[in-house]
């Protein structure tokens, strides 16, 4: 499948993020983020397209052929590949924040069970851990940071509504889950991406462990 | 011990399945699926014969010669190697399902205490997880994937007969557990054996982790 | 530390036991087993002798120079390196059983929470597991392998004397928990010691769960 | 950034601490027991110096660049670098005990619950583990290893009370907790701290596995 660019596009910029965005696929599956060909990862190339990867493809074995353009509404640009049904997700967040480059979306086990556990209560409300640090603009443990969990669907323009409707409530977002389905992130550079999603896995699980133990 | 192959199959066709088998094998064993020489793996060669490892071999180390050749009952075919005991739920899914080419037997530590949570009731119901979505013919998390739980006996034409009254009521299946001992899964090509055993895993830990959460 | 073999003994029979021994340690501390610079590790070399790790090593890199020679009484031959004071615990074995040519004791988080659950109770009984036919001599899922957790005590022949009672009342024993402390294990090769070792970890790992998730 | 030494250092000494704080960074950050750059690490270079991780690199992928001089009071020496806001916690070990080489802070998973789940009680008392045996100073299961659990601050003159206030009261200490954070623990060599870290995670998992299936 050929990747064509538009002509105000360099090749070089389309290769580096598709590079980037593999080599954090590569790493996510490597710590069982992404079972059975699940998740999804973009990154924003300029104001009007994102590099994000193919559907259905095994999350730890990505190369450049593996990742697409489309632009910010979602559609395929310059290839005939299919981009994940959840691509809806990706370029809400690049349309919302123009300071945002690159978008996460995984599938751990931790992930999933805490959105199941805190669906009914709608937000998982993390306090006093240090690790809270770790999401821009958190300076300390004493902080409230607030995941909301969205129910899950099989129709996107309602996922994309629930998180518009969040948004223009005026809350802050970092993150979310959607139930029984898996977290998305995102970041100012592929780096506080990482570091956000490393952080909210650690968290969750700290979080789920605490629960277990204090019952 | 030599493996004699009949006059209408290649070497190379053979040589082939045992190289998929021995490579799945090792990954598996390298996830501890596979403890203490346990769990066996098979594939389809022709409409007669399939490729099943030999009894008893470390999973983490299968090479060509660990792998034998037998008949759709499960009788050894041009070698004196011993097929497991086990081999005929092997057979028993070519025979009922000619598209089926891949058969997945392990061992792991979540399928194992899984099997016994659920062996009173006979079956796991899940529902509610996107990773659904992995086993072929399940689109939405809505939908139910049942897998039944069958009791665990040293003789298998029981274990068989199990299976085939499962079937001829009609129901769906695409994996079972044995109560105390592991999980069976299958595919039309090795690649969905896989996703179906990386997804069922999964799928049994995030319900035991939310069983163990919600109480 | 120069280890001299007795002139009956063979350098190249010593090196072959020492190279098990470091083998083995290194694949078990890779797994975690061994934390600390805990565990111990022995082999049998003739009737009179075992092979046996320095106390004290890292048993993650472990080389022939981290293994020293002792008489099946426990004491030094041939350097004047200092074996384990659990060394007595190993020479009982290859006193008691002259088939037996390995011994690995390990202290695995599994083993420790294990003993200290089920001190009070004196024994772990193990039923229902296929994976039970890993251990030799058990054909059946139906049998029941009980496995003795010994008080810990700094005193090591107050250790050997139960162990020793325990075998003196004709039961059974394939291995043995030390509360707070770990397990030790055995086998007619290294090959089956480990066997014996992979499998009651996971077994133990098995019953924990089960306990957490029936209650 | 260059880091200049102070007349009397050697390249070699200062080059050599580096090194061994690089080395133990990028073995504690693949357990990850350090998040999202989380975590600091320190060793004594003389009676006036120490050298310590630059503070928000990622610990997984040190080099002697992401090392800097400070004085036993905390100031950058040489640099225009920033060392972390917790060095306070580390250079109060080399001030109150000159034979302390080495301090390592991690942020493991383990340790921020279990400082959660004892915070209210202010420390935890480990008894009955042989591997408390790992800590200088304890050669039996039986005596009692207590870790205090200071309350979280983000104002580092706090958390240095807390534990000078401890010391002065005359309790032993090898090892501290901060509720919701992470652990520190030191050695008179770096094989002592990591021999010491390694016990307490290991011991911190074993209390919280035995608090989860009693009850």
């Amino acid at each position: 499948m050929t990747q064509q660019l538009p002509a105000t596009m360099s090749q070089s910029l389309f290769d580096s993020r598709a590079d980037a965005i593999a080599d954090a696929a590569r790493q996510l599956a490597a710590l069982g983020w992404t079972p059975a060909t699940s998740s999804n990862f973009s990154m924003r190339v300029d104001d009007e397209h994102a590099a994000i990867t193919i559907s259905g493809r095994d999350k730890g074995h990505l190369g450049r052929d593996d990742i697409m353009l489309i632009d910010l509404h979602g559609h395929a640009v310059g290839t005939t590949a299919r981009p994940s049904a959840e691509t809806a997700l990706h370029t809400q967040v690049y349309r919302r924040w123009p300071e945002m480059t690159a978008v996460l979306h995984t599938h751990s086990r931790t992930q999933s069970v805490a959105s199941r556990l805190y669906a009914a209560r709608g937000t998982i409300q993390l306090q006093g851990w240090e690790l809270q640090k770790a999401i821009s603009g958190y300076t300390s443990h004493d902080s409230v940071l607030e995941i909301p969990v969205f129910p899950n669907t099989q129709h996107m323009p309602d996922l994309v509504a629930q998180v518009d409707a969040w948004l223009d409530a005026g809350k802050p977002l970092h993150a979310y889950l959607i139930d029984g389905h898996g977290i998305y992130t995102w970041g100012r550079d592929i780096a506080e991406a990482r570091r956000h999603l490393e952080a909210l896995e650690f968290l969750l699980e700290c979080e789920m462990d605490l629960r277990r133990l204090s019952s």
